[in-house]
């Protein structure tokens, strides 16, 4: 398998999941702001919207959205847990995974990240977060995780969390999501993951600048 | 099973599904503006997120996420076909899932549909739109449905394709987008759920204005 990936984007929490399993697959770098890999190929002939994860399988099909993604690979390692194997548990995965993509990532983050979009857009979705991050908050004050144990949403939502530093949102409004966000981070899959994501990132935005 | 929904909202889908089904439910309509129902109950108290759908099950519980609903009602007619009983093409459903919801319904409508949006957001909504349809235009030019059967992520997207003509967008610039759309509207299950959802919106919109 390869999985198409760019530095902390959201597809580190398909990486997340690929460690928790104990998984060796390859990984190719994406540059999102030229669309483009390091061999020149144009990534929208990979995926066309451009975007990360696109997960190659092992027989040759492409897989995109991160939802469908994280559902496929936590399938293929049921030992694992990452993916609940009782339909109930299924459904509360994908309640979960729904609101993290559609609620979090595209709502809040997605605007507040385009550099073409304008400052009045980035406020409007900044916006959306207090309400959103109370909705996890009183889910997180009662649970150690989103389901009653570690499963890919969770590598998502550590993933989304990530980006609120640097998006002006100050998590310690939200006590039991960051405290979430700190005790995953320490998780040992989560750690290395965002570890060596943040030297490829580091790597790309001193290429960017030189 | 109670279903929460607003007339022609997202809450469509669902109700689409179980007419395929040929399951009587019981419907909820929720006052969206409002976030009452009319006997007053404040909807927050329902869903956090104020959002349809939400679907009470029959051993009470609580579900939210359209994805989420679309894929538990699916799941509760295994001979519908509305949900793919194998693995593979439960992972393709949640693919397009997550691109109908993800891309299209909180990417481009959301924020033209939110009376408080500023007019820059829903611009800035409006020209995400090209490139999304082209994705679905190169798909359906060669799919009759999104799988190769009828599912409930068809439901999703003909409800939000409904939406497009209110939006500024004409679906006649993405031919097999716009054929797939009006052959949809004329499957039985979809002309029934849209007739009777137009009428109570219609109804909406004359209290509104009275």
């Amino acid at each position: 398998m390869n999985l198409y990936f760019a530095p902390l984007a959201c597809s580190l929490a398909t990486r997340i999941a690929f460690y928790e399993a104990g998984k060796d697959i390859h990984y190719t770098q994406v540059d999102l702001k030229a669309k483009r890999l390091a061999d020149g190929t144009n990534y929208f002939r990979i995926n066309p919207m451009g975007q990360v994860p696109a997960l190659r399988t092992d027989d040759r099909k492409m897989l995109t959205e991160n939802s469908a993604v994280l559902q496929f690979v936590g399938g293929l390692f049921p030992e694992s847990g990452l993916v609940p194997a009782d339909e109930i548990g299924r459904i509360q995965l994908a309640r979960w995974l729904g609101f993290i993509s559609t609620e979090l990532h595209k709502t809040i983050f997605a605007p507040i990240f385009d550099g073409k979009a304008p400052e009045d857009v980035k406020a409007y979705a900044r916006g959306k977060a207090p309400q959103r991050l109370d909705v996890l908050q009183n889910h997180l004050a009662g649970h150690e995780f989103l389901l009653d144990h570690f499963t890919v949403a969770d590598a998502y939502l550590v993933t989304v969390l990530n980006w609120a530093a640097s998006s002006n949102i100050d998590l310690r409004e939200w006590p039991a999501v960051n405290e979430y966000h700190g005790r995953l981070l320490q998780r040992p899959s989560i750690a290395q993951a965002v570890r060596e994501e943040r030297q490829l990132y580091e790597q790309e935005q001193r290429a960017v600048s030189s």
